[in-house]
């Protein structure tokens, strides 16, 4: 919470919109509330008569708190309160399930699609493999605690883990390659950015498009070079940090 | 923009509003036209007439481009194409000059306000300083080949680095510090997650409030332990890709 209080430093003065002072005061209230993590709004209509406001700025000083990552609607259930975020370290060499679990969270993953693709164009510049190759791709939807918070895009090579595409993805990869086909990542090349949601990766997290996310991509090799996988995530923005650090 | 496109992979099913159909159109079409990065758009009358579309159908279609982070508005001077992302390794001990000028581009950094405060509560908890001690609060903001991409909150340890305000904050801190009070962080602590741009930091970088954007938060301390800066910097969405490369 230390930092996010941050956000709104300064932001206290007189000059600034009705919807921003109703934020601030919307969300000193809901700090003072008990409940924590699982705390859910009253309905707006509630709302808007504590604070004697109307429903509109209500709910600009609303969206605004979710685009701070402070608050997340659920369909037809309301507003709650965000949990902390997850912590990811890019540096580390563990996958979805353990990194959640360690956290004491509880880690879900379901697959949505799994299919044999030709390499389109992009993906054969990125991997190296020539355009029109085999390749697995298999999208998935991870959740934590129930909520869903990424949906990923697996691309494989069948060259490399053939068959894959027969055994139960609802788990994790990594430890499928580990143990089944005794394949390793040797060097991981991670690229990680803001970027709204949009298309089929919002639908399957159920926002808006042009919603923000955070995507985060990596490429991984097996000790000879050889193109082993792609994984493209799209993360709800409020529901990661990625932690890294460095000493000396 | 190999990963890019991927954005809209499996989006040109008919079933897609009419301004998601456009927004394939118009990138489709900007992708062939001249120019490369400094490609400015012609007006936006001009690109309903191209594209026989409504003004709100084009604005949408824009906006859903600009959330992707494939063109961004510059006041009053029209839409143009988003520049190829800044790539910063946050395993890299180098700073903002010193990496934007290694990939071929003009770093500029502004310093806004300086001033002695006391150490906010948060402050105290994340620093380890007793609260309302003094600190030295720096606010820059730094471009990118002229194109204003963060606004940083510095904070520093004034025990360690007197009379640093007297001092030029207009290129690196980092420098600053190393050259004038021999010092350097011994640890480096890293959080990055996409947030929306709010209050003076969206007003500082030209944005609404409520744009995507980037955080990312440095707590640096000396050989002994003592804290000695923090900084917490606020992105573009569009600006900047973290990389990190992982062997073994």
């Amino acid at each position: 919470m230390a930092t996010e209080k941050n956000t709104s430093f300064g932001s206290s003065s007189g000059s600034q919109p009705l919807y921003l002072r109703l934020r601030d005061q919307l969300w000193q209230w809901i700090e003072q509330q008990p409940g924590g993590s699982q705390f859910r709004l009253p309905a707006e209509r509630e709302l808007a008569e504590r604070f004697a406001t109307t429903r509109v700025t209500l709910r600009q000083a609303l969206s605004q708190l979710e685009g701070e990552g402070r608050i997340y609607r659920s369909n037809r259930r309301g507003w709650f309160l965000t949990p902390a975020r997850l912590q990811y370290d890019p540096n580390k060499d563990t996958g979805f399930h353990h990194y959640v679990q360690e956290q004491g969270l509880a880690p879900r993953t379901e697959t949505l699609q799994k299919s044999l693709i030709e390499a389109p164009p992009w993906l054969a510049a990125l991997s190296g493999l020539a355009p029109g190759a085999p390749v697995y791709q298999i999208l998935r939807r991870r959740y934590v605690d129930e909520r869903a918070v990424l949906v990923e895009h697996n691309y494989l090579n069948p060259a490399l883990c053939p068959g894959l595409l027969n055994q139960s993805t609802d788990l994790s990869i990594f430890t499928l390659l580990k143990e089944r086909y005794q394949l390793q990542p040797a060097q991981r090349q991670l690229s990680m950015y803001a970027q709204a949601l949009t298309g089929q990766e919002a639908e399957a997290l159920g926002v808006s498009p042009g919603c923000a996310g955070l995507f985060i991509q990596r490429l991984s090799r097996d000790q000879q070079g050889r193109f082993l996988e792609l994984d493209q995530e799209y993360w709800l923005h409020d529901a990661l940090t990625v932690v890294v650090q460095v000493t000396g």
